[in-house]
Formats: C-alpha cells, sequence, structure tokens
C-alpha cells in the first residue's frame, strides 16, 4: 500500500545526511496520503543507509500502526499532530541540524534578514515557549506538535507560508506539499540558521528586511503571480 | 549560435556547487559576446547537475530571447544591466554564498584587510544601499543592476577593479573578464567575506591594510608591471 | 587473543578521521575485556589508514604489554586508571576534535543546552582542574586518568551517565559499554560542544535545560522504561 | 638533479588543497638541499593537479634559476631568505589557510592555549610587525623574509622550535625537517588558529596554558627524552 509514498519518504529520509542534516539517526521525514489518512514514516532508531522500503512504518492519524514490522519513530505523535490539524501538509521533516538546533537551544525566532529566507519562508521563524513539566510527563511527543500548532495559532502564522518551526531547547520541524519539499525546506532552514547568526555577529544592529522586499521574493516564488521557475 | 560561450557558461554554472557556493539552485552565471551583444545565461530553477548545452538561454541587452526552449534566469535583467554599462565585462555571476550573503544581510562593506583580497580587489567590496519600495515594485531584477551601478559610480569605483559587490539584504553579484573568470572572483568573495569575519573577531579593532601593500599586490598581479604567474 | 574486541578497537580507531574527530594521529581508541582484565589500544603513532588487527597492542591494568610489537598509545595509563576505577567500561576514546577542545582549553564545562546533549548526557559534560606541576612531572598520563576520576568522584557524576569529559587545557576523552559506544559518544560531544557556542553567541543567556525535559529525553533512551529504538 | 627532493616537493604541493590549507594557486612548497645549497620550488601560478616533476624550479639561494622550464613562485625570495639564515631548515610552506590567515590579517600572535598546540610549538605563534612601504616598495618578497627574521631574532624564539609565523596583513609561513615535517606544521597551524578564536569566544580571559604542560607535551614529542611515537 502506498507504494509511492514509501518510496518518497524512503528517499526523503536518505537525503537527511546526504543534506549535512542529521549526525547518526537523529532525524526522520513522514509522509501524509490526504485520501486515505495515513501517514508513512521512518522506524525509530534505524540507520539510514540500511533503510528499505520494507522497514517503513504506515500509521493513522491516531498513531496505530497499519502496516510494518517496526516501532515508528519516537517522534510520530508529532508528525501525526500536525497532519491532524493541517491536513494539507503532504510531508514533515525532524533534525536536529546544528545552526537551527543552536537558535532552538537559544529559545529565539530566526528573524527574516533576506531574500534567501524570504523566497521560501514568508517571514521570521518561529521558536516555540518551552513545555511545561506537565507537558513533558504526559504525551510528551503529541504535545510537541501541540506546541508547534499553539505558536502558529496564537501569532497568526500559516504553515503554508512557514513551512518549519523551531521547538524550544529542542531542534527544528519542517514541512511542505509533500516529503522531498518539506526536506528542501529543512535545508533552507540550516542555511539561513547559519547566515542569521553571522550576519548578527558582522551587524548586531540589523534590522530585519523590508516588507516590500520581502513581498516580491516570496510572492515571485509563491503567489499567483509567480515567476520564479520554468 | 555562440557556441564558444556557451561551453564556457555551462561549465562555470556546473562549477557552481563544487565551489559550495550555491544551494539548490541558488545562482546563475552568464556570458557576453560583445560582438554580437548577446548574453548567454542560465535558465530559471533547472538544477546544476541537469543543466546541458541546449538548456541555455540567448538574450539580447534588452533581456528578449533570442535562442533557447526555457524561460531564462529570473535574474537576467540584472545582468543586462550590467554589460550594457560595463560592456567589457565578459561574465556574471549570481550566487547566495553564505558568508558573502552574510555581510549583504548585515548591509555592510568588505574592507580591505589582508593580500588574499588584495589580490583581486583594488579595496574594499561595496554593499549597495537598499531599494527603495518603489524601485522593488518596478522593474525589480533591473533596478538591481541599477543600484549596483549607482554604487560604483557614485563612490568612483571602477568594475574592473572592484569585481563585486553586495546587494542589500540580498547576496552577491561578481563578474570578469569571462565566465570562468567571475566564477573565480566569486571564490574569492566567499573566501574574503568568511576571514573578513573572523578577523574582526580576533580583533575588533582591525585597521584596513595599508594602501602600499595594497598596491604592492594587486598591480603585481594586475597591473602592467604584473609579475605573478607565467 | 581477544580477536573480537580487537577488532572492535581497530574500527573505531579507523572510524575516527571517517568522523571528522582527528587531524593525523591526534586520537585512540581501546576496549576492555572485564573478564581477562585486558586492554587493546591502538599503538603510538601509527597512521590510522594504515593499521592493522597485529598493530594493536594488549595491555594489563597496570600497563604492562601482554601482547604487541609496538609501543602502545602514550595515553595508556590515562585509559587504564579509567578502567581500574570504573571496570564497566568497555571502550575509552581520546580525541582533539575541535570544538570540545576549544572548550577544554577555554576551562569551561559544556552544560546542558538541549535535548541532543540530553540524549546522551545526563547533564552538563564536565571539564577538569588543571594538573599541578607535579602531577604533570609525575606519571603524566596516569595523572591525567585520576583527575578525571576526581571530577566525578568530588561532583558525584557517574560516568555511565556522563560519557565523557574535558581535560583543562587539554582535550575530550569519552567512553563507553564498548569501543564503538565510546566512539559514538565522541562524535555527540563534538557536535553539541558546537551547537552550545554558537547557542550562546545568539543568546548569551540562555540557561540550562529544564530538569523534566533532561529527565525524558535522558530516560526515554537509557532508563529501564526506555522507549527510543527498536 | 635533486630528483629524491622534487619528489618531495612535488607531493607536499599537491597534499596542499587536500589538506584544505589553500584556494585556487594561494600556496607553495620548497625544499632546501643542504649540501648542494639549492632549492626545489613550485612554479608560479600552476595549479596543483597539473604540477609535474618537470614543473618544479630549481633555484640557488640568490633565487638565480638553475634548473626549470617556468618561473619560480613569486615567494621565492622569502623562501631563500629563510634558508640562508636557517640552513638547517629542509622545506617551507606558504599557504593563505583562512583561519590561519585570519589571524595574520588582525595583526595578532596566537597564543598557546593547549597541548595541540604545544604538541607542535614550543609556544605562541608571532606575527610579524607590518613592513614599512619603503621595505614593500623594494624587493618586497625579500622583505618579507627579512620580516620574520627579525621577528624571530628579536624575541629570541627559535625556528626549529616555533615552525611558523604569521604575516601581518597577509598570511602565514611554516617550515620543517622536510617539505611534508612543513606541510604538516600548516596544517596544525591551521588547526590550532581556528581552535583558538572559539577558544576566546567561549572564555575571552582565557589565560596560556601552564609552561610545565607545554613543557610536558613539546618535550615528550621533541626533547631527547622524547617517548611518543615508535
Amino acid at each position: 500500500m502506498l507504494e509511492d509514498l514509501k518510496q518518497q519518504v524512503l528517499e526523503a529520509n536518505k537525503d537527511l545526511p546526504k543534506h549535512h542534516l542529521v549526525t547518526f539517526t537523529w532525524g526522520n521525514v513522514s509522509g501524509f496520503n490526504q485520501e486515505k489518512q495515513l501517514v508513512v514514516i521512518k522506524p525509530s532508531g534505524v540507520p539510514y543507509e540500511e533503510l528499505e522500503l520494507e522497514d517503513l512504518v504506515v500509521v493513522d492519524l491516531q498513531g496505530n500502526v497499519v502496516e510494518g514490522k517496526w516501532k515508528p519513530s519516537s517522534d510520530t505523535p508529532t508528525h501525526t499532530a500536525l497532519y491532524r490539524k493541517y491536513p494539507y501538509l503532504g510531508g514533515v521533516v525532524h533534525t536536529h541540524s546544528p545552526w537551527a538546533t543552536s537558535w532552538a537551544q537559544a529559545g529565539r525566532d530566526i528573524p527574516c534578514l533576506g531574500t534567501t529566507q524570504g523566497d521560501y519562508f514568508y517571514g521570521g521563524i518561529p521558536c516555540t515557549r518551552k513545555l511545561t513539566s506537565q507537558e513533558i510527563n504526559t504525551d510528551y511527543e503529541e504535545q510537541t506538535g501541540n506546541v508547534i500548532i499553539e505558536t502558529f495559532e496564537k501569532r497568526g502564522l500559516q504553515p503554508g507560508q512557514v513551512p518549519g518551526v523551531l521547538v524550544h531547547s529542542h531542534a527544528p520541524f519542517n514541512w511542505g506539499h509533500h516529503p522531498k519539499d518539506a526536506l528542501h525546506n529543512a535545508v533552507v532552514l540550516e542555511e539561513v540558521a547559519k547566515m542569521a547568526l553571522h550576519t548578527y555577529q558582522i551587524n548586531p544592529d540589523t534590522p530585519e528586511m523590508d516588507q516590500a522586499l520581502l513581498d516580491k521574493h516570496y510572492l515571485r516564488k509563491h503567489g499567483v503571480n509567480a515567476y520564479y521557475g520554468q
């Protein structure tokens, strides 16, 4: 079942180390089939180079394993929480990519400082609040999904326009139209996280980029009048 | 047509990821044939590894497509603006290389701090002013070319002696005698951008290098009495 | 003798450069056989790529060579001091990995700032005090082991829960259940050392992570109720 | 003539990019034959990957070409000045390796902060004063050698114990018993230059390492009672 989606999820997981986003098994990619309401996700703790199609796990939106011989990623409840709330997402990626993770550890949003970020993120990349002890001790991974959702809802952000988040004291999650798109956004996040720190080291008073320039770059790639690409 | 120039442009585009100057398709190289007043440029959004000779696009100096099955890079009007004003340029490169882009985001010139920069740039590398909202909303990519030209003209800089610029809140452009030379200068820019930040972190009060030393290094490679190389 | 352990020690030594933990021969891995009370360790100054099974040296816990044609690593007395005190350790790794070494040179503990560290280290990673001149001039390498032990004992830390240390003005040591596990912890240390510096550069006032989150992450991988992996 | 030395010089030059010490042709290695008082050096501006034995240039200590079809490196007078003053040197390396060059641009010595440096350099790595305009305009490359010598003589440093220097506003030179040894020291310099900056970023008040520890590490590898290696 879901052979095409499994292939996409397999490739995106195997691409994590190629893009230098993960050390060991510190990351996972899932894909969502909206019609069948099923999620394909990496099994827990399996090295990417050994991963094969039949190792992937299929779960429903409540996290019940529908197919697969392994336990799904321990982060599965975070993925399913996001798909339940935002069913238009087709892929979710979690990594501990080092530059983005440094911002998450610092508990700071990544402001939008230039067109590189503006080409993919329509503004800053938010960092969640810390989880409470009670949230950590009860359904931790699901609460991680909930605090991401809370962050976007309270700030009026649209996950379709800001395809990533920093989870406080933890690491980033990204998403997209499909698994490869989510991976693409994870690569962008890591690159802009690196550049944002260096930008502030060059000029600590760097303001956010002008809204007009952000509109121009984001909308020439993503708006109804987009003209980038073929 | 322009088979030799196309070959040079193809190779320089494919070399962008080899020199770690680009992520995904974040960069493009063009070449200019002064006799025919035509520009060969990368198509928009095509991955470098898939790029072939017949994918390249030929445009005139007004940006009209003269040959090619794809849309040219969305940055084409920036390239053509530079060739129109400075027709002695033979190649232009645009990247989002991370160290140079960090300086562009910070809105700061890269001062000339040592002989590595002085071997290729006869002084500091300027950062443009921000574009106005009106410029952004009207012919944005051409205005990007215009603000580069304004920066050089107002400061009395010669593009032949300072083969690169940082566009504010955006990223660098470089140029040279031919596409490979422009690429070479983009690599140098990225290297000196990295070293300039580290230099200031070691000694925040580092002054610009002495003019006599800059003259010596720049002119032993570029002046009429150059004696570097064979 | 100890063929299986030798194979593990060989592979872990050869993996040091693959994980970018060493320059030249700046590192060594040993393994400990608790039953026979013997240590297998890299010979001194031999390049990793030339290392073969028969080059490894077997020593007893007093550092006497039991088998082997080469001199053991000059750091052997540090390894044996650790195995004598903590015989449940199955592998020890020493490197000069650059991020961890920078913390060691700075004489600073690496605080626990996020879940990446918390997945492997149950808290901060300590830096020893400086050795005294007398310690340096008498059995230096053994005193290095002693100051590591002193650091853990005085602070009430358990090496099984904090599998690494920074030796002041020197470099890190790591350990684990077996040589590959020790190597794994050395990779983690290098990664969190890098991220900790960048975290403080983003936010100099970053506090240590909440204890509840540390408990959750460390114990979901290491506690009796661990549920990470298969 | 000097076939063995040529082979060493060829290999050391080709190893420069492998150790990430050079961009393009920004570096050169020479070797010195003390008996014949001749220097083998890289030709100017030739890419490392194209370099062959017959491209190397043989010069005497006054810089006269004794054999070779190409012009020697433009830095040849710096190399020969060092061999004339310190004829026990067997190899000299010049690079623009980025971390060391950042310290040279900052005009700062690299203090000895830990055993990694102490294993190869018996103390800090000095940065020269700036050259005067007159020195720059008269025999610049030879004056570069002279200011290196002045730095060592005035400070009472021995090049055999401190095998490298930073030339102010320029870049590093290293040396050793033979070309490969000089290259080795250039790799060490780059590594300790990187770690020294990060050490100060972690702890701006880091003092130099204790003399007793420096003595221990330097002398266990280099003294008459050395016991490191086989």
